[in-house]
């Protein structure tokens, strides 16, 4: 087994088989990190101490013959803003560094641990998730493994680069306006974001409440299955997160997917991209014999409104500290916010009016299809500074648009996995697969056909 | 019977015993309209063809010993933003004046007609429901039938005024920041504001979704329960409407308010009115022997808020005939909501974030107090036109200021009777009774032992 290339399934398999132990895992993943993260810069803090205390209990309840979980052994770090009880949550700020360490893990990561994963760290990310880039002016910019000269994407990139890089199979992200979903296209990693309100966000710092979502990158799609089933569930902590029972999506992955009506996205979705993120899509859906359209209907005017949203709700929760000490944020956060604060509460309303509408309409849409196909990104990842790309022609600025195909689905909060699609001697892109609210299955059992004929994997 | 001051149980009761006729009631309604509003310019539409139908319909009802309703014979009217089947639903404008004829009554209109009563036209308002005047530019001013060089306040004044000159014993108007409580003060009738979301707005135009309330007017507490109670209920034609079963409140009205604990709403609600205001608290206070005060914190603050969310949901909401067509609008109204448009969403995101702790604030308050007095307006009814008024010896704004103590309590949705004090040689003026949310019962209790011992009173 190649730790840097297993995923977390067959790594908890050896454990808890006892063909290597948690306490060796956890050593090897510290090494790598050790190793590798001087160029790649994911990781904000390394918790090596009580990562090695929590493998050895592993360990020892293995040899008691103890259940340790389905996570049994497998190392995991989280993007910097969720919770982990002892440090201080950064959220990719220098303020929020002066913040006093948390005193409980966020829901996800003590859910994560009691299914066995060990955590080693918290991961870089755009200063308050606000970016598409992760080249973070306090912490620098994350890498892309895949050429050390190009961006991971963000605002997740460290969790997408140390699963792309082998450091650790299975992180943690967020996604507001595709947050999870564009760096794990980037560097060709799965980055799942399920429905709106399905995962707990307790201890999680929030960037645009009525967008945040949490979710799971890995290497596999059993892998991403595993993690939201172990996530699933009410939490007393966040009273959005839904009250429905659980439905594990594990044991429905190897069922028959000819029951699933599916389509690609068209007009929007095929504008506005490099061929080679469209020739993506065309790959799945001929893999799959996909041939319809439908039309996901104004995602343009969606993808704005999302703007407006977001921009309005992350100034607001920041405006003490934007008033107070501007010359402590990263320039590019700071700028936006107070841009965002500056917006008229009437665009805010009309926004949040159109939202409504646009539910209702894309309501319809999946009233004859099931899973739709996107492109993540329109492009491949770009390098470290660059300023702007050229689409269809036209000279635009990077970090805005690579939202471009995330932000009008995050925007209503339909669950959807960026699959990663990997070519010969070309960096690495992703396929969104889409569905309606709670149709997580459909599209990881998609996912997971996708993945049995060679065409979406880690690489 | 005096037609002119009898409530409208004393009318439904002489009816329903044969006294009179609902068509008698009913002309010398359309008579007195037709005597007296050419002076007062109450109405905006007179129904008379449809309520001598209605009326003979009622009167043929008691004849075949049919229950004619609670209402029966009862003329009523209603602030001309309600729907009426067959007219259009001006809501002050001159633009919605090009709108067709509503196809359906409003709930609120169909339930007090199915109890008997007798619709007999619509009344002027502030344009939008944006103002505490009702003066009207496109359809005038309404008078003061107390002195008609005054205002008879707003924006439901035509509900106010009609009630209170004797036109209709019983009227509805609507109360986003304080348009039912501030006309009832200046008029000397009861204005009530139930809890938000306790009776249905179906068929109402809207002005600040999350603010607006509806609500009756009347010439005695008996007249206000018995409406409400005939107004209660869940509405399918409306989501906002509480799914809550009645709790009827006119069979509690004898009930000793002994155990009832009261007290006066201090600092802020002390501050900013004319004596004789205060005066009037006081009145109400010493008949009930309250001698207690209770803070309602960061009032002034909710107040603040509440300009803030009703200037960006109202200019939200024509903000498309804004762009069209200003010219068409009132000027007054007009730069409010241009204003209101350009409100930063910041602050309208801080002002409902402000707006979830006052709430809980103002529950904790509740818990060692059922019903709290306060001043209805800072002052009595001011002269038509007049632009400023002196309070503390700060010379201020007419207009925005007349709610200056409605405002804080229809923020957070609390129901609310203003009660009419009448004092020999002045104008009258109005007290708030303000209970927690659903605890209707108890106001009205106060106020109906209140009215026993003649501290409250109908002219």
């Amino acid at each position: 087994m190649n730790f840097n290339s297993a995923d977390a399934i067959t790594i908890s398999t050896a454990v808890r088989e006892g063909k290597v132990s948690a306490v060796e895992v956890t050593k090897t993943a510290l090494a790598r990190i050790a190793t590798r993260d001087d160029q790649l810069n994911c990781f904000t803090a390394v918790t090596a101490e009580t990562a090695l205390t929590d493998a050895a209990r592993i360990d020892r309840e293995i040899v008691q013959g103890n259940h340790p979980g389905v996570l049994a052994g497998v190392p995991f770090a989280v993007k910097n803003l969720f919770d982990i009880a002892g440090l201080t949550t950064l959220a990719g700020s220098k303020i929020n560094a002066e913040n006093p360490p948390a005193t409980q893990d966020a829901t996800a990561v003590a859910k994560l641990k009691q299914a066995g994963a060990v955590l080693v760290g918290a991961l870089n990310m755009d200063e308050y998730a606000y970016g598409f880039v992760t080249e973070n002016s306090h912490y620098g910019a994350t890498h892309n493994p895949h050429d050390l000269q190009r961006v991971a994407g963000g605002s997740s990139g460290g969790s997408a680069a140390a699963v792309a890089a082998g450091l650790v199979p299975l992180t943690l992200g967020s996604d507001t306006n595709g947050s999870i979903r564009v760096p794990a296209a980037l560097c060709g990693v799965f980055g799942f974001k399920p429905t709106y309100g399905r995962l707990s966000r307790a201890g999680v710092a929030l960037f645009s409440s009525s967008f945040d979502h949490i979710g799971p990158f890995a290497r596999s799609v059993q892998d991403i299955a595993t993690v939201f089933d172990v996530l699933q569930g009410e939490d007393d902590r966040d009273p959005i997160c839904t009250k429905r029972p659980p439905e594990l999506v594990l044991p429905q992955l190897k069922q028959d997917i000819s029951d699933i009506r599916i389509a690609i996205a068209g007009d929007y979705f095929t504008k506005g991209a490099e061929s080679e993120a469209l020739a993506a899509v065309q790959k799945v859906a001929d893999a799959i014999e996909v041939t319809e359209y439908v039309i996901i209907p104004e995602a343009h005017r969606a993808r704005a409104a999302a703007f407006i949203i977001t921009a309005s709700e992350g100034a607001n929760l920041h405006l003490e500290k934007l008033r107070l000490r501007p010359q402590d944020f990263d320039p590019a956060t700071r700028d936006r916010f107070l841009a965002g604060a500056l917006i008229p509460s009437s665009w805010y309303l009309q926004a949040q009016r159109f939202r409504r509408w646009y539910r209702d309409r894309v309501r319809e849409v999946f009233q004859n299809v099931d899973v739709i196909l996107a492109p993540t990104t329109p492009i491949s990842a770009p390098l470290i500074g660059q300023q702007t790309m050229n689409l269809d022609g036209e000279e635009i600025l990077v970090r805005p648009h690579l939202g471009l195909f995330t932000q009008p689905l995050s925007f209503i909060g339909l669950p959807v996995l960026s699959v990663p699609i990997h070519r010969q001697n070309a960096l690495p892109l992703g396929v969104q697969l889409i569905a309606s609210p709670y149709n997580e299955a459909l599209i990881l059992r998609v996912a997971a056909a996708l993945e049995a004929k060679c065409i979406v994997q880690h690489q």
